[in-house]
């Protein structure tokens, strides 16, 4: 390009400049595709669970700036306005416009919720966000929903989670047998088959269970989280990997007539809103884990894998349970048939450039 | 809560809701925090490297429909306007508003740039965005770009790339003696440490170099771009991890000046939309890697790892490439002291959950 050329195009570029910012506005359209909206959102989780409620606060901090503050999303805790567990149907029954939880809290309803949160041993957390947003993962999911009114759009991610904390370590299947352990969902469903016996209990509760010796065990989420509930000081064994929250996914889910009503600039400033978040949760876990567990470790925390003939077992067992709830839940079905040929497509290229340069860093890390 | 309250609550959204549609709106202040504007972007990738150049275009489409087209963004491919390795000084010298590239094409002028792009043996792609957002990656970054009247967000990640196509397979280090590799920037440098005569080929002439053997081998990015260019029939051994690019990051660039003129809502909006484009693209690789990989290997490729002892000679190369560079480089320095500590902290968490999950799934792999 000669400099003459340059020259002309960066002058042409003020003039333009100026002239745009001079210019004068549609301000109908403006109006119309912009009107000023208040919102309420309604978080799964407390408040102290800082990286998931935060998560809500984030999206509603990202829609506000977004809109120089004409789209405006109030949010609660779980609890405030509606119990954690029920963040799903509140949008769902429209008490709220939007709620920013797991859907597989609705488990009960339907295990194929599931599918908008994690199957335990699927994709891992980055895959999970391909299945949702490249695969047919968010269509599938949709589908689903409009049958409960709502819309999602995936808006967080924790990383793979951890197996929780024994006061006995476990070294083999048989160790798992008569386990009183507080784990929800489909965890607890598969973890039953060998024996386990499934506790639900809030957070709050499970501490002082651990400690009197009611529970043996307690699943709760990643280092920064375990954590603040101070389980270290009454069940030292702290296994590892949580393969039943191996990508869980956090949703923003939007009650569907609202989400109708909403011009398509409000739609589209949702879905990028809730596409930062979904990637700062999982960057926040991932920069906050490592001095966390450092910090469990000297507060005595005994770091142990799953024995392979555990998670061997419990795979097995989870396959059991996908297998018979498919043979009666067709939509299940169709979730699992689209997230399983995903899952083995993944893992066979994950293994390959990802999962060696991974091994490779790791064997190396004491001369980082 | 109560059913009254409930249809009490219901009523006030309903009543509120209409109001708001009815609302008359602040106008003015509506056109100043959102005024037309009409920008150029040009990419660093031809239109062929679909996703990459595609992550421009998304940016664009993403801008364009959360302002309801009010702040549009052209994209050119780069050589349309700009050579694609001169994107960052186009944007800095405000050839152009803004441009889609790795900052580490701008090696030349000082090796720091390397970190708005990615560090060979460094953080993987999810490690990186969290150095980037959560530690102080791209503060480090805007402080240093400042000087060349440039504002970066990280708006891309590749994954992990391949190790590249060499036509014969590598067994040890002695074989990367002598060999005329296409690699450019810092890798290149450390394969030198080991004999290899590192070129700077556009892809264009990387094939017909290959074929005729004035070329002994060639990397480029993942499957999915690899397998566009062909070089499957001209150079079998497709080795791997390409620890070079173990993570890279593609960036939005904005010149500073723009950047500060524009209205606080138009940097919202480029933050999460190059966030959303960061996860869009790492998901659109890792969706479609699979399939491509599968289809090489059915045209011949010979899938290999870089030998260990290749892969240790490497990282200590690596190694003092970079304490040589920080020496004499005091910028260069202040970004490998974070990056490194991060670095160290990222690997000994990783270990534990992730890695160990994904371990049992590959292992699985066969049964999924």
């Amino acid at each position: 390009m000669s400099k003459d050329t340059t020259m002309r195009r960066r002058a042409l570029l003020k003039t333009a400049g100026v002239g745009l910012l001079a210019a004068t506005f549609p301000m109908p359209a403006i109006a119309q595709s912009m009107p000023e909206l208040k919102w309420r959102l309604t978080s799964a989780v407390p408040k102290s669970l800082a990286t998931l409620y935060g998560g809500g606060e984030r999206l509603a901090k990202n829609v506000a700036e977004a809109t120089g503050g004409r789209f405006q999303i109030q949010c609660f805790a779980g609890g405030e306005i509606v119990p954690g567990l029920q963040a799903f149907d509140a949008v769902s029954n429209g008490t709220v416009e939007c709620g920013h939880t797991f859907t597989s809290y609705s488990i009960g309803r339907d295990p194929s919720f599931v599918f908008g949160t994690v199957l335990p041993f699927g994709l891992n957390p980055r895959q999970t966000y391909a299945w949702l947003v490249q695969g047919d993962g968010n269509t599938l999911l949709n589908d689903f929903f409009q049958r409960h009114n709502a819309y999602a759009i995936p808006a967080g991610n924790t990383g793979v989670q951890m197996g929780g904390w024994f006061r006995k370590e476990i070294k083999e299947a048989a160790d798992l047998s008569g386990l009183k352990m507080r784990i929800p969902g489909l965890g607890g469903q598969i973890l039953a088959k060998l024996g386990v016996v499934p506790q639900q209990l809030a957070g709050g509760d499970v501490y002082p269970s651990l400690e009197r010796g009611t529970l043996d065990a307690a699943e709760w989420s990643s280092p920064i989280d375990d954590e603040k509930l101070g389980f270290v000081r009454v069940a030292k064994f702290y296994h590892f990997p949580g393969w039943w929250d191996c990508g869980t996914n956090m949703s923003l889910v939007v009650n569907l007539d609202k989400w109708r009503e909403l011009p398509a600039v409000y739609k589209a400033v949702l879905h990028q809103a809730s596409a930062e978040v979904n990637s700062w949760m999982q960057s926040k876990y991932d920069a906050e884990n490592p001095a966390a567990l450092r910090r469990l470790i000297v507060a005595g925390a005994m770091l142990k894998p799953f024995p392979k003939d555990v998670m061997e077992k419990c795979f097995q067992a989870a396959q059991e349970t996908y297998a018979e709830i498919a043979a009666t839940n067709p939509t299940f079905k169709k979730f699992l048939d689209s997230y399983s040929a995903f899952r083995r497509d993944q893992y066979a290229w994950w293994q390959v450039a990802e999962y060696s340069f991974d091994t490779f860093m790791i064997q190396q890390r004491n001369r980082l």
